[in-house]
């Protein structure tokens, strides 16, 4: 037993752990082998003043906050009180009688000498406090690709509009195509447009970025991207725009001196070049560092200090232009920690609020300690849905697992703002993974509304838009009255007026109420006096319990008898 | 069995878990429940020739290096080749047959899709990789406190030079008391020179800084200085000063000024004020950040741009004037990792190879990531020692755990440079702890010598000096021949030139040879062709074994018989 407790415990002096939050309160959480614990309480004490003899240990309870499979979440919050150091430990209720963690070790003893507690220094956890961006964490993401949403004024739309595209294929969409449908966007309810890349690029995605300097002129003009951004602010949604840093395109100038001028080339060292001359040849494995090793995509070398002035130069001349609100950045987990964390002061020191989000695919952790990203899309998130709903591979209760283990693990801050996709421009559309089963969809896009984090909707599915994976998935927004699934349009308005209308969807605590290897999820979120109870059937069988039957449900408006196979209700409770 | 397994399984993706060493080799560590697993192994394979079907997974063997009571430590090193992104995965090999450790999760079966598998990205450890500095590791540390060492030429000496100090004493000691014993240290053997403060202050400790550009008056002028690091330079010693940047004195010009004129004070972002007007009085609890809530050392506020301004052209005045080889950087757990960050910058712009040590009295990884210090004053090592020698607290074995614990958990780098000290100006010398003992202290010092970090000797231990607590440790050092103790400092001389002419002792492999519940510690350290047996009776019997028995102690230079109880002996096995 206590070498299970001491095998499973874990608290650590850093971010991940320890914290703080506004008004100089400071949250402090541990993780510990799953149900080895009646209770944990924490005990801190100023430490000049205990060394001074001046102050005595304090103790609280901490709280159950989250649970997965293995191990079980608790957090407690001290006020600091402008105290210099606290030292802490953990008391851990347990059938064995009490043990206590500090520095480390499990004790029998609660312990006298500091150097048996845990350290904070009120100093350094209040530098590197970071908040919630109020607009992201109420917001909702519609991500465009601009290629293909729609062509306005000053385009030229390229061949049929409804085809399936190829890998190089231009369908001829620009910015002026986007503002087109302010409207349309504001009345879906989301507040927030990201875009994928508009600066110069020969490619459709253009994640080959030609010139950072420059939009690329099939998308318009510069006067059109500020009309847009301004008409998008004048509607409350906020623009944000792709960063594509990992990498340039193969024709962005400095590249092209330095293939070829060489060694001699003043921007060698822009580039991760392994061995001179380059080799261009786009059948064989570059020389030099590239995304996916695509010769066409070298990457930056982003320690190098004239990279960095010119990476500086592009973010001020774009907000500072197009008033933009932020940056989602591309392959973000192969560019260095150093230069994230400068990217940061450029992109605040130009707008306070400004967003910036990473693509990581996985444990991000180490982006998100306040000083480099603000969040990342959570991929997490897709992917637990996905096993959930699409593949069937896991449970509800692992569904939860999943989900409650990222709120274990992340900063709260960034927790509250992750981007809950179900799919997206590099993935199939979630409606054609599920074999067009839009009952599925609805309950994914549920899950998505009733989550804590942003919800992020990929151009078209709001209309039904199918498509595998890329280049699929991109093909042109449908807008034809007919071919648009008015009745799938609808639920996402009314689910996302619902999401807007209820603080407890947004940020409120996640109660599960799942049973033990259900395919049910049941869960609440819960805010102030506000209780809403989300049912998600996902097994073969219809559902309900007492809890359910004879409740309005909010997505229908009619009583429940039963929640069918593949249905879901949303009830509030109070 | 997995339950367990999955509760003290641990990989994270940082610097903690995961780094670069030279030559794009990577080094991927795994702390495991003690004794569950029989062999670990590391799956691993290039993530886009892996996606592009042209990689796949390779397996090695990782390396058990430490254990302590709960946990087995492994480590495993692969060539990164350039690859761009790594994925990897654990095989863990039990008696239940193999478990497979992938993105936190446990699995029954090999991982296929990568979302299951850990990332790294070569770009992104390579550029956070940092590298021993030689000296530092092959190097001996000789702390001195200025004002006891010795009054040299244009100095006062103030009052009986043997006298007990009390705490505002002035002996009079100053630079050229120290320059004048250059001979003496380098015949010691030490080679590397820390000087506590020698700003200007008004105390004899110098903590409280008056003028962080001037030399304090007392110690000698600049000339002094300078002809002091350039004759130690000579004899291939080098110079480190004591950075005080938590806190200044209450009579720095800035923090005068802001007493003086308030919130209108033009340094009032330099501290750390609460409210207006300023409470200086020494008996109350200042209204403004300081050291120990002490009114008389106000805390500068490391995230003013200003105050940072100051503290690099202060680090530029003394490298550039004097030469000096690095700062050990006082209170540093209590300065925010911004300032530190920034910190390296202009140290090690100044010069490459200086080196940058922090007080922190524990768990030290957050500053010891390679973008903040080098390593710290090894307090762990300290209470170690104190705790199996002085106190008997803990037997062998635990003395072991608690210092492979270190090794498990700091990089390779800062490992090996952690100055292991077993006394210092902040606590009682480890002679008067121990009694007065000097077998005991023999016992403390031949750990210091044998064990990997680099040993830091307080001055005056190795002749004997005693005292108490501050100020009673900081006694004037003594010089007469009669009233040094001869053997014992002959004793330090010989055993570090056995450390400097053996490697394994520096930075050689550690094989603990202790047995269960014994307070005879013995291990083996090895260097390549290199062994050498470390034997401490720390119990109060006589011991020996047939590996023992009939060898040479390198100490004596006499066939041992059997180690005495307090006793010790170095044997070169091969």
């Amino acid at each position: 037993m206590k070498q299970q407790l001491a095998q499973s415990v874990l608290h650590m002096m850093n971010q991940e752990f320890c914290y703080a939050l506004e008004e100089d309160y400071i949250k402090i959480k541990l993780r510990v082998g799953k149900s080895l614990c009646s209770k944990v309480r924490l005990a801190f004490v100023d430490k000049y003043k205990y060394l001074h003899q001046r102050a005595t240990i304090e103790e609280m309870d901490m709280e159950l906050v989250a649970q997965d499979e293995a191990f079980d979440y608790y957090e407690g919050i001290i006020e600091n009180q402008k105290r210099l150091v606290i030292n802490y430990y953990f008391i851990l209720e347990t059938k064995q009688g009490e043990f206590y963690y500090g520095a480390d070790r499990l004790m029998e003893q609660a312990p006298f000498d500091i150097r048996f507690m845990y350290f904070l220094s009120g100093n350094v956890l209040r530098s590197q406090r970071f908040s919630p961006i109020s607009w992201a964490t109420e917001g909702i993401v519609y991500q465009i690709f601009p290629d293909r949403f729609d062509c306005g004024e000053g385009g030229t739309q390229k061949g049929d509009w409804s085809r399936k595209p190829s890998p190089m294929d231009h369908f001829g969409g620009n910015i002026n195509g986007i503002t087109k449908h302010l409207d349309y966007l504001q009345e879906l309810g989301v507040t927030i447009l990201y875009l994928t890349p508009i600066f110069e690029s020969t490619s459709n995605h253009k994640y080959n970025t030609k010139d950072y300097m420059k939009l690329d002129p099939s998308f318009g003009t510069m006067e059109d991207v500020k009309n847009f951004v301004q008409q998008a602010h004048e509607k409350g949604m906020k623009v944000i725009f792709d960063g594509v840093f990992n990498h340039s395109g193969d024709d962005f100038a400095p590249f092209c001196d330095v293939v070829k001028k060489g060694e001699a080339s003043e921007y060698k060292d822009w580039f991760q070049i392994h061995s001179f001359p380059l080799e261009t040849d786009w059948r064989k494995e570059p020389n030099y560092g590239s995304f996916s090793y695509f010769a066409g995509m070298p990457q930056l070398n982003p320690d190098s200090k004239e990279l960095r002035d010119y990476v500086k130069q592009v973010i001020d001349y774009w907000m500072q232009e197009t008033d933009i609100d932020g940056w989602r950045l591309d392959v973000a987990d192969e560019v260095t920690h150093g230069f994230w964390k400068e990217f940061r002061k450029w992109v605040k020191a130009n707008k306070k609020d400004a967003i910036i989000i990473g693509e990581v695919w996985y444990d991000s952790r180490e982006w998100l300690k306040g000083d480099e990203f603000d969040t990342v899309m959570n991929y997490d998130f897709y992917y637990a849905v996905k096993d959930f709903l699409v593949l069937k591979e896991i449970d509800a209760k692992e569904f939860i697992n999943q989900l409650e283990r990222l709120r274990g693990m992340y900063h709260k801050s960034a927790y509250e703002m992750l981007w809950n996709l179900i799919d997206s421009h590099d993935c199939a559309r979630f409606l054609t993974d599920v074999g067009e089963n839009k009952n599925i969809l609805k309950q994914a896009v549920l899950l998505q509304m009733t989550m804590t984090g942003t919800p992020m909707i990929y151009y078209g599915d709001e209309v039904g838009m199918i498509g595998g994976p890329d280049p699929d998935c991109r093909r042109g927004m449908v807008w034809e009255d007919e071919k648009q699934d008015k009745e799938l349009l609808e639920f996402y308005k009314k689910i996302i007026q619902i999401r807007k209308a209820h603080p407890s969807l947004v940020k409120g605590e996640l109660l599960s109420k799942t049973e033990e290897k259900s395919n049910v999820l049941i869960f609440e979120k819960k805010w102030k006096e506000e209780k809403m109870l989300v049912v998600i059937n996902a097994s073969k069988e219809s559902y309900t319990n007492s809890e359910i039957t004879g409740k309005v449900d909010m997505l229908t408006g009619k009583r429940i008898e039963q929640v069918e196979a593949n249905g879901m209700c949303l009830i509030q409770k109070s």
